[in-house]
């Protein structure tokens, strides 16, 4: 292809002078996809797919972030994604890129195994996850995204009809800082006890019946739901910070409705 | 920014001939967004932001299309998007393209007007609309899609619970290919219609134990609004054939379910 | 469909003591379509279709948003989206919501009138558009976010390759903090000039000349583009904190590039 | 939750008549998510997560289809997803659904492992796949469609102008009857081989030069890779007719390019 051999160096203008002195927070990759090993409580580990972010910060003196070395981190990267496999894969980051902050986002489904009330049948619900790092010269911070699927029914609705209550299916968003070790279920639970009922794959008449019955002794507002997550936030122990909110796919509307808590425990109120 | 001056001829490598003689069933631009004038039964016309695709056949002796041309089409239409003045357009990029096939498609959000069912009070639901044209040596053939969101109660969860049933919103996404003329709105009432419910953007409190009431008075499964609404569309008169599909976002689950009706009145079945 | 007569007042829910007395940040409504009427430096205003999120924040005591107000603040909201209209529906939402807090979004396409290089022809190009208001006690805050395609051309490539360098379509996405008044025009520019190209809808050969020789003249990372945009955002005096993030397609890559540069004017550094 | 006791049999509104007597096309669940195997050429298997559709058709004597039936016959599939498993998938469904037809549509990630060109390094790129199958009386239809990222340089571009060409990133989008057994492999690398160049998740600067200089000197219109592409679909023995699209992110423009060629060989033309 070219005649020029492979053995000259070729020039590294990554390394040049840029034009405007300005540090950059982040510069990376986007939107990689490569097989993940998560952390499952039931059986150890779960393989997913997931779609990959990862960056350094850039000083002003430096032209530009050597780009595929953030992609051999990542193809070297074997582990279960745990908080300390984490570090690690951050810490080569910023060895290799000597860079002073590392960054990783990894966003994957995770399916969660759950039984039916009534028969008690096997299924699979699948969550959107998101864990974030960063590594600088401070420490690792971690975030933890979830976005469980949960059935709210409408109380204003079952107060004012003389028959049913529409009900819909909504998404409990939960965005928070994680202090070490945690597992993606507990929050997927924080999130489906939090509502008028969980979702399922797999019901069978005996189970519909159930799932209905329950979600209609259990009314509640976006507002409802929020708050019941919240409330179990703020006392666990390992949630520095969150935001929780709960969009509804309101059945009566083209649509949604929603509510945001946002709470930080490590700032005085 | 060069040097060779501006009039002389730039060689124009599309009317070149390609390596591989295929001819090309459709060669264009995707993804181009303009303000669009649709009709509208109540108000004459009703602005919006479409995103279009337009394309040509290419024979198998030129290399490439003039997309550019398409490009000045576009911006040369300035008319209300109907019948007529689509046929215009695709007439003219037949003849600017030298094309024997022309091909164009509109998609935009549709706003409807509606009033509440109690109060009366107005409000807007949106549509998703697709306004598709083909114009070749036999004529123009027409496609029409919309995808427009109802409410549905289930039929066997109301039957076996003692209380409540699951409802959930719900699309009606019709595909139609239509014989000349044709209101937009015509096919959002025969979606709304064909449901458990509409649904609205305002509901005051009467309004939405209306709404409530009058949905669990008509409980449906997909396959019943798909039923409902295929009945409707083989008597309309301008509808040559059809696909018609419901897609709830059921409030039990965390997955869709759907049921899909397809027709065509220009066979012999 | 009911026999209750219409004038016995239907119980308030909302309006009941919650279960769990935390006050809630934001709760309201997402995803509400609507024409609207946004500010064009050279039209006076521009007609498009705005998808909408309107938010209170809710006091402790309360269970529920009266969430068929927001709807019909919206309804009657019909003047061009400025910094003093978004304050007048804002002030009209706090005060029917008895809310002291008031939040609304408005995401909308942007269509940018521009000509051609050489030809002058005109086109118009797509930004996505984003305009957040809050009002509070302490007055009125206004986010802008602008999203526009640019071209970047690879310095690496051009310097290690016998010939060409790989491009690719890049994205520009601001977000500000704005004081007072703005043209979207300004920002759309500013991401324009600040990347190796503008992009054009409509580009005849001569057009597509000069873009090519142009972007090939001013090759860039993503991290120059970022440079480059965050410098003139420094001396923008309406500007209070940005993010500004350039994202490329990179065309050697199946992922993407990109940088960001965070910077907050009001805080001390 | 409910006094019923659970033995007494709940009825089956399913089984029921339907108030219309029209045949259903297709009546199932859509997007439930899934690990799935998939066959790799290099290691056998492949674990990915797939979001999966699964249908039946449905007599004019039927209310409703039994979808929790399709949930179990997916949790019971643990087998490598290939022709003959899918058969036995949807031979169950026919069987346990009383349908006559049946059918599956799989959608997943792909991960090809790729060693860049120069150093041999080794990378992943992703390829969106899908396989749909289907089963009636008269036996197995199996579909294939991937979507494969590449590069095209413009030639048009090249020829005017004094310097580089604008290259981008595009999709070939393959979709295919197929006639028995197959690689998702095969179909990748007759798209990468009808671009201008592949693409890599891992260049070293080496590569970076390879990758460039070789995309330069393979110039093609989208039109001149969906030709490519068809020659050799046309020419593949288990390829019974196809439509291959090609659209490119124009590195020029806000809006896309494509070009698509459909052929089905089992018609006489």
């Amino acid at each position: 292809m070219s005649a020029r051999p492979p053995f000259i160096p070729l020039v590294d203008v990554q390394m040049e002078q840029p034009g405007i002195a300005l540090p950059i927070n982040r510069a990376g990759i986007k939107g990689i996809k490569m097989p993940l090993l998560v952390q499952d409580r039931q059986e150890g580990s779960q393989a997913t797919i997931a779609d990959v972010d990862l960056a350094v910060d850039l000083p002003a003196s430096l032209k530009g972030t050597h780009m595929s070395r953030l992609v051999e981190a990542l193809d070297n990267f074997d582990e279960v994604l745990t908080h300390t496999s984490l570090r690690r894969l951050l810490g080569n980051i910023r060895l290799n890129l000597l860079a002073s902050c590392a960054f990783a986002r990894f966003s994957f489904p995770f399916l969660v195994r759950k039984a039916a009330p009534a028969t008690g049948k096997p299924g699979r619900v699948a969550c959107a996850c998101v864990i974030e790092g960063k590594l600088d010269e401070h420490g690792q911070t971690l975030v933890l995204r979830t976005a469980t699927p949960v059935m709210t029914v409408c109380p204003c609705s079952m107060a004012i009809s003389s028959v049913g209550a529409h009900s819909q299916r909504a998404t409990v968003s939960l965005e928070m800082g994680i202090d070490g070790l945690f597992w993606i279920e507990e929050f997927i639970e924080i999130s489906e006890v939090s509502a008028s009922s969980a979702v399922y794959s797999l019901l069978k008449r005996e189970d519909e019946k159930m799932v209905t019955e329950k979600a209609f002794s259990n009314p509640m507002f976006v507002e409802d739901v929020a708050r019941n997550v919240s409330a179990r936030l703020l006392e666990h122990p390992r949630v520095l910070w969150f935001s929780a909110e709960v969009e509804s796919l309101e059945s009566i509307h083209g649509h949604n409705a929603f509510a945001r808590i946002e709470h930080d425990k490590t700032k005085r109120n």
